[in-house]
Parts: structure tokens; sequence; C-alpha cells
């Protein structure tokens, strides 16, 4: 068995882990308040749930009872002998299962449901088949059996999962069938992993997880606002804010410059006409904005996307093979439409300003120019700090090729070009046969952020599509015109989310280069004022973004309120400091001793440069 | 009698004039087509016209017959006897009126409306009264007189006409009344100015703004783009026009940081309860563009300013005395519509690049403020090369104080503010009683181009009503709250704009420092190749903008290219070049000579880093 398939085999199993435990979490529930209807319980990411229509309310610290009567009754179905184990599964007829659920009118739904599809009806029983003619000699001897109405993927064996392994975690309401005009169901919620370890790892990372929500520490920082005037999904950024997203931003046009693109500016609105040679129109209009004109009366939209602005830009040159790839930058914000309640921090938003790149390229063009973008990939997360256990999906073509666009001579050459850089550039690759889009093969980057979690970032996409639509052309060596190739390409993807994740990342103690503020000059007492402001002066003058603290507070406080601030460089001045104009270093890792300005400067000057860690 | 009452009458004098060759043209087209309908015939910015509904089509050599009959009248005219060289005007009954144009229903019309609104009915006459009982002996003896509906404002006398001062332009078509359902009538219209030598020096300059066009040059240099399916008014910036425009901003935002000023950045979509809280909601709806979403069904606007925005920005923090002004700086594109037919280029546009900041401050601190800004409107003007006779507007409340916002103490100390303010930087400023905003008084900058034309482009305006609608506070020294000021103030004020003025001041030719390609390297044949793509690295390593020419084509061509494109510098290798590791440098001046490759260096650096015109 290959890695991937080891890792689809275990994801697999956890899924089965999770399932199990909502019906043991049925069960235990059904011990504890008999009279609870039950309607629905999956797995979910991290673990599963299970909604129950309780006779009464249930409070928190019903969680602790019903989690303790899982772990007794998974310790009875562990011990139980082979064949009893599992799950056994039953097809009933329509009239059976009525009858078996005939008191719980959810199930009963459910039912009629699967009936009205003509699909067949299983019952999925775990635990002990109670011998009824035997009356248990003592409440602990009873070993509780449960069968519900299931289409199964549950464990083999119950003893496989590890009663320290799960955990319940917390109760929210959920409408029947999440209708709102339904009744309001008791979820309760559970988290599970394959072993203890692997809980206990998650619940660490959730709670230094929380500990560095953007949305908390964007606040805290300064660094954006959510006005409710603007509204949902349209964070503003504060002066902070906006150092880190110029900072990024400005990187982000290094790394493409001198790999020869050109910046371009396209507007924000565009006609439906744009749309519809897009063929965006068609597919993908709830996403979009529409917008009207207050005199003119004209119909536009918001642009979800540069794609169809870039190839305008291209149409209206006429180039030759000589003039190809073409390739053009644009840091532009794009609007797209997400239900309110959806929306949150940077990291669900409605405006993303996407490091958006288009090149057009010649087919035979496309591996020099797609492992150009992996580089600047590959440099970009790597100063991130991000380039361990990082993944990259390759999306292909699947066997139903009539379902693609564009010659097979055309997919193969592609496809084998971006193989051949995940094998040129050794990218630590999987293959997602099938999951191609339509226009074209990709590459999709997944990293891992501080703390562990994964987060798709990057892609590479080649679009045999937009060209078309779009009648683009260049002349080639004959004199004839001949089709480009698009790579879109996004580095950074939403400078939005990236910011998100990037303050989760980094606990918003960004590297010196990203800093909103990189250092503050902390004069112990008015004594030290004039030298304060001559330092701060000379840093300023040197581009470094500093502040200088004149208040009233004592040093620790200054001191401390930096260090909240997540200051890279306190830089505290006492007489001594003041006389042999030197400043006292504390930095995140603390107490450096005392340098010259102009050495310290040369020290800052050398980690900017090298956007150090 | 002071420069601006002097400036004013020579205004009225000059409008006089027009409108008398406007009655003029209307005599001189009768008598060559007498079956001719007159309609209306004003003056306007450069000149006057006639709307006439002529029994034939008018061709544009007719043009030279009525413009010499002109000639030929005014002389005779001038000849008069006092009291006849002048416009007699005389009321009359709606009776009599109708009488006099019974036989010109369009005059007729005039008459009735006249009428309704119950004015009085004048007619003015010029030209000499003929003696019908005496037969001319000649044609040339025939002396006309002509009389007209009108309103008066005319030369006193017709002999201070300098007939070789005014000029019949073109044959253009209107409709009656500017309504399509009505018939199309033939506008002939004229230019006229004081004297023949201004004439020809704004004929002159139109034939100069014609070969500048920014519309022409943004095509021919490859600057942008205007899309059919993107729509008007709406223009991409092609590569070459993204370095303009980031140059600016670039530079833009180098005069402001130093200056204390913080980068924010805000989306373009806002919800209508940020533009009812500022009261945009109620005045400015007819210019902005509305925006529904496609899923959440909500509404919003595309913001049509930043400044309800930058509100927001400031009022999620509790500012105190200490940090005051805050000062926010947003180069950010808001969208104003217009009607499709008035759009074209760059100078009229729906997508606005605003060079927006806000500065929130006491009102002690405007003078200082407002200070700092006319600092940087003069370097950056400067730069421009566009400080010969700019002109400045002190716009100060009226008499009609009810009409403004604010209390006396605040419109006093901000009016002496910006008074002082023009005085302390000996600003060539004029005041204009009652042309403030009802908000707050305001500079407003006049800049002319190369050509001469004036454009009203920088703007620092006081703002008391903002703050106010939005309820902004700081904490003050006694630890109570207190309301800013905002000012609100734009360098280039469009950029968009901005750059349309500027490929016309400059006629493309732009200085080092923004143009789009700054060197461009061109051996004479193939043998200089290497050394060719060699210089081009050294030139990009050290961020030259620089292109190389490896074409097939002659030399000749190669430089006539590279001077169509108005490269500021064109090397050229031969072979003495590349032995002697120099380049010849063909600038805009012409041959300079060779000079080796890191003195030219240095040069173009001291020249971009001096922002050299």
């Amino acid at each position: 068995m290959n890695k991937d398939n080891q890792e689809a085999q275990s994801a697999q199993n956890i899924e089965h882990i999770r399932h199990s435990l909502a019906h043991l979490l049925a069960t235990a529930t059904l011990e504890i308040f008999p009279d609870t209807l039950l309607t629905i319980g999956p797995a979910v990411d991290d673990g599963f749930y299970y909604d129950m229509d309780f006779q009464k309310p249930l409070v928190e610290s019903d969680l602790k009872s019903i989690e303790e009567k899982m772990g007794d009754i998974l310790k009875q179905w562990s011990k139980l002998p082979d064949g009893e184990r599992g799950f056994r599964h039953k097809e009933v007829s329509v009239d059976e299962a009525r009858a078996l659920f005939a008191n719980n009118h959810y199930k009963l739904e459910l039912i009629e449901d699967i009936a009205k599809k003509g699909e067949a009806i299983t019952l999925y029983t775990c635990g002990h088949s109670i011998d009824t003619s035997a009356q248990p000699t003592h409440p602990k001897n009873h070993i509780p059996e449960f069968t519900d109405l299931c289409r199964g993927g549950h464990v083999e064996d119950l003893s496989e999962i590890d009663p320290k392994s799960f955990k319940l975690t917390r109760i929210a309401g959920a409408y029947w069938r999440g209708d709102e005009k339904n009744k309001m169901l008791t979820r309760v919620y559970g988290i599970a992993f394959g072993s203890k370890d692997e809980l206990q790892a998650y619940i660490t990372q959730q709670e230094e997880a929380k500990k560095r929500d953007h949305r908390k520490l964007g606040r805290e920082l300064k660094l954006f606002t959510i006005s409710d005037l603007v509204g949902s999904g349209l964070p503003l950024f504060q002066p902070k804010g906006t150092v880190l997203r110029k900072a990024l931003e400005d990187y982000l046009w290094e790394l493409h410059e001198p790999r020869g693109y050109s910046r371009v500016w396209t507007p924000h609105l565009a006609k439906a006409d744009l749309y519809m040679t897009s063929g965006h129109g068609m597919h993908y209009l709830a996403d979009m904005f529409s917008v009207h004109g207050g005199t003119s009366k004209e119909d536009f939209y918001v642009k979800p996307m540069n794609c169809p602005h870039h190839m305008q830009l291209f149409a209206d040159n006429q180039f030759s093979y000589r003039d190809m790839p073409v390739r053009y930058f644009e840091p532009a914000t794009v609007y797209r439409d997400e239900k309110t309640g959806q929306l949150g921090g940077l990291t669900r938003v409605r405006s993303i300003t996407q490091d958006d790149g288009h090149l057009f390229c010649r087919v035979s063009q496309l591996h020099e120019e797609a492992s150009s973008i992996v580089d600047i990939i590959k440099t970009f997360y790597g100063t991130m700090g991000m380039l361990d256990g990082y993944k990259v999906r390759l999306s292909l073509r699947g066997d139903d090729k009539e379902n693609y666009l564009g010659s097979d001579a055309v997919w193969e050459t592609a496809e084998n070009a971006l193989t051949e850089v995940c094998k040129s550039k050794d990218l630590p690759y999987f293959e997602g046969k099938g999951e191609a889009a339509f226009y074209g093969p990709k590459l999709d980057f997944m990293f891992k952020d501080a703390i562990g979690r994964e987060h798709q970032l990057a892609t590479v996409q080649c679009d045999f599509n937009l060209p078309e639509r779009f009648d683009l052309s260049f002349v080639n060596e004959k004199g004839e015109k001949e089709r480009p190739v698009v790579i879109h390409r996004a580095i950074s993807g939403s400078l939005e989310r990236f910011l998100g994740v990037m303050i989760e990342h980094f606990a918003g103690a960004f590297p010196l280069w990203m800093s909103p503020v990189q250092t503050k000059v902390v004069p112990i007492g008015e004594r030290q004022f004039e030298y304060a402001q001559e330092v701060q002066q000379q840093l300023r003058a040197k581009g470094i973004r500093s502040e200088v603290d004149l208040s009233g507070d004592s040093l620790g406080k200054k001191i401390r309120n930096a260090k909240t601030e997540k200051i890279p460089y306190v830089l505290v001045l006492g007489d001594k400091e003041v006389e042999t104009k030197t400043v006292t270093i504390e930095s995140r890792t603390g107490n450096e001793g005392a340098v010259s300005v102009e050495d310290f400067l040369v020290r800052l000057k050398s980690e900017i440069d090298g956007r150090e860690l």
C-alpha cells in the first residue's frame, strides 16, 4: 500500500470511529434520558454529533454524565464475545421500520423519505442482545443494545475504540432538518481521534488556536475593524493592518518583477457582457454582486475575479510569438457574496484581495512558466516558515474525457508539464485523478501553520477555456494566429484570508520585516526624553517603523505595554545609554544588552533584508 | 480696481464680445440664407454659437462665406455714427413680439415661455436702421440691421471688436431645446477672443492639444484600454499605464509618510446605513452605484468617496489629545455614475482613484496641518513643472451665516488658519466669499499645463459636519470628550484625471522617474546582441525599466521606434561600444556621445532621485 492509500485508509478508519461514537452517544443518552427522541447523528470533521429531542432541557453538566456513561458502555461492549463487538445490519421492509420507530415521528419522517426514493431501509445494531427472559441481577450487569436507522460505515470491532480518545464538548441548538420553521433540537457535539494522544494534541491545538484567534488579536493589536455601518465581511484595515497588507503585497511584487511580470490595473466594475463572454454570467451569478447606476440606469457587476478583465488587456494588443509569455500581476480586490451568518474575521469575507496573476503562454512554455511560479511559492512560504510538511495536489483529468475541454494533445502536454515540475522541483505531491477543473489541470498547495493546521493556499491552474471564449491569439512564426494557454496563479490566495492565517501562525508576533511597529523607544524617565526622540528620528530616517513612549508610566508598565503589542525590539534608554549613545535591547527573547544605534541599525537592516523569521 | 476685479471685468468683456458675435453670425447668415429660421445663440467658453433651421443643409464651405460676411458687416457697423454702433434695446408686449416673429415658430415658442413666466420681453437691435424710402445705390452700400429676442449682455460699441479676433470653426447637429424628440437644427460654432493674438494663441493651443490628446497618446503608447465588454468610463490600465499610476502613487506616499500619515485600506462596498449617517444617502444618490447581493440579497452601495469609511476607522479607537492629529492616507478607487455620453478617456470616468486623505485634528491644529498639506502640494506640482501661474481660491463663508454649519468661533478660527497659510506660504490666492461648502472653508488649487490650460486639481477642505454626524470624539486634557475637525485633502485629485492631464502636459514624454520604459538598448546588428543583453541586465539589476531591441530592423528604424515610444534614453551599441564597454546615448535632446555603463547609471540615479523634469 502506498502512502496515499494509507492516508485514505486512515481517514476512513477515523470516520468509522466517529460514526460509531455517534451511536454510542445515542445509547448512553437513552440510558440516562430514556424518553429522548433521536433524530440523526453523523460523523463530522473533528468528531461527531447527535441531534436529539429531550423532554427537558439538557445542561452542560449533563454532558459529563453522558460521557461517563459512554465510557462504561464502551467497556462492556468491548468485552462482548466475537461477533457481538461490531455492528450487525439488517434490511427491513417499510412497514417493519414504521413499527419499530412508531413512537419517533422524526425517524418516521426519515423512513418515509427513504421509502419515497425507493431505497433500501437498513438497521444497524450494536451491543449485547439482551436475553429478556433472564432478569439482570444488578443494574451494572445490564449491557445495553442499540438499534438505529443507518446507512452503515462503522468500526468492525468496538474494542478498537480507545475510551480516552473521545470527549463530549458542547451543546448547541439545531433546527430539525436545518429548517428554522421546524422544532429546535439539541445537538450534542463530541470530538474523537484515533488515540488518546491525538485527542490531546487536538485539544492543545484548539486551546492554542483560541489564544491566537485572529479576530481577538486583530482587535487587541488594532489591525482591522468590522463596522456595523459598513457591513459584515467587509473589514476595514487600520494603519497597523495596512502595514501588514502592504508588506505582503510589496514582497509578492518583489518576487514577481524579476520573473518578467508586469503590473496591471483594472476597475472593480464591468458590464454583464464581460461575464457572458467569460461564462461566469451563466454559472457564477449567485456569488456576484449586481450593480445599478443612479444616473445612467446602466447595469454592471462588481468583479468576482480578475481573469475576464485581464483577457481584455491581452486582447487589446497584437502580440507575436516573440512577446510570449505575457505575464500580468494585479493585487486587486474582488467581491463575492455569501450569507451574512457565514462571515467572520478575515477568513470569511466578501472583499477578497487576490495577489492575482495571469500568464499567457504557448503550450510548450507551460513547464518553464509553472516552474517559475513554483519557485515563487517555495520562496514565499519558506519566508513565512511554512515549508514543513506541506503538500501538493496535482489534479488531473478523469477517464470521462468528454467532460473536459481541450484536445487530448493539449491535456497530455499540460499534465506532463505539471508532473515534470512536481518531480524536478521535488514537490511532496500526490495525484488527484479526476480532480482537474473542466478547463485544465492544476496544482494546489496545502501548508501547515505553526500549530499544525493545514490551509489550502497557493494554486497554479492551466486554462484552455478562457482564451477560447475570448478568442485570444498571437501571431506565430508562420504568421498564423495561434491560441495561447492561460495560467491562473495565486501565491497567498486572498490577502485577507492569508493575513488571518498569518496572525494566528505568528500569534501576532510578526517577523521584523512585516511588523507594523518594528521598534519602540522607551526612555526610563523624562531625563531621557530628548535622547529618545533623537534615537527615534535616527530610526525613522532609515525607514524603521518606530514609536516612542513619552508617557508618564513606569518603566515596567512601558515595557509590558510594548510586549503586549508584540513589538520585536524595545529600546530602553537610561542615563547610561544617553551617556554612551547606546540603546539597551529588549527583544522577544529577552534582554540583549546595550549597543550603539549604528550597530543596531545594521542588525535591523540585515534582519529585514533577509526577511528573517 | 484690484487684480481680482480687473480679471472679473475682463471676463465679462469677453463674454459680451462673444454674445455680440452670435448676433453678428445670425445677421450674416440671414444675408446669405434669408430663409433661415433663427432659434438661440449664446456665448460659450471659448466663443459662441447659433442654432439655426436652414432650408437646405449647410456645408463646411459655407462657413467661410458666412465668416467673410460677418467681417464685412462688422466693418460697416463699426463705421456707423455714435449711438448706432451699439445694441439698442426695447421692451415689447407679448403681442408685439408675436407679430414680429410671426414667421418663426421657434421664437414664438420662446416668447410664450417668457410670457408664461410673466417676465419682460426685450428686443436687441444692432446695425443701421435702413431708410426704406431711399433705395440703396449698390448692394455694398446696404448696411444690415438685425433685431433679436434677447436678454442683453453685449459690447457697448461694436467697433471694439477686432474683426481678426474671431473665427467660425465647425458645424454640428443640435436638437431644438436639447430634446431628441425635436427637430435637429444646425449649430454653427465660432471662437472669439479679446484680440487677434489671443485668438491665434488659442488656435495654436488647440492644435497642440490635439497632438497631445491623451486618448490618442494613450493608445499609441499603450497606456490604457477602453473595453466595450467592460464599459464606458472604466479604463483598464496596460502595464505601461500601470507604471505611471504606481510611480505617482508611490511618490505621493513618499511625500505623506514623513509628515505623519498612516496608510489605511477600506473596502469598496458599504451598507446604505453608512451613507444615511454621512448624509450622502440623502443628497448624492444619483451619483452612486447601488449593489445587490446574489446570495445574501442584501443591499449595498459602491463607495463614491472614502470619507465615511475613514470616519469608521477613527471611531473604532479611543484617542486622546496626545494622539491628535490622526492622519489617514488611502489611494483608493471610488465609483461615481455619469451618463455614458459624457464619458471619455481618463478625464471623464466612472472609476476614480483618489489620492485620498483625511486628517482629524483640533481646531487649534488646523493652521499647522493645512500648512503641511500646502507643502506637499507645492512640492508635488513643482516636480511636475506646474508652478508657473498657478492660482489658489480661498473659499469663505458668505454673509448668509445661517446656511453654514458650525459656530462662528470655529468658522473664524478655520478661516483665519487658511488665510494665514495662504499668506505665510506666499500663495497666489484670491478670496471667494460665499464659495465655502456648507460644512467648512477650503482652498482649491488651479494649475496650468504646458500649453497654458488651467486645471483645478488639489484641494484642502475643512469639515465640521462629518465629525458631528458620526459623533466622533477624542479625550482632551480635562478628560472630556472633544469633537475633532476633519480636513479632506487631495493632491492629484483623481489619479485617472491627473494622468490624463499629465499625458497631455508632457505630450507623452514623461520625466525619467515616471517613464514606463526608461531606456531602450539598441544594438546596431546581431554582432552586438550579446553585449546589448549584458547592458540590459546591468540596467535592470539597478532597477532601471529597460527594454532591448533584438529585432532585425535597421538602426534608423530601431531609433525611430524608440523615439515614437518617447523613451528618454536610447542606448546605441556598435563595435566601438562593445570594445570600450560604453553606450552611446541618444537622449531626447540628441546624441550625447559615449559613456561607460557605470557613469550612465550614476547619471540615471541622480536624475531619478531628483525627479528631474
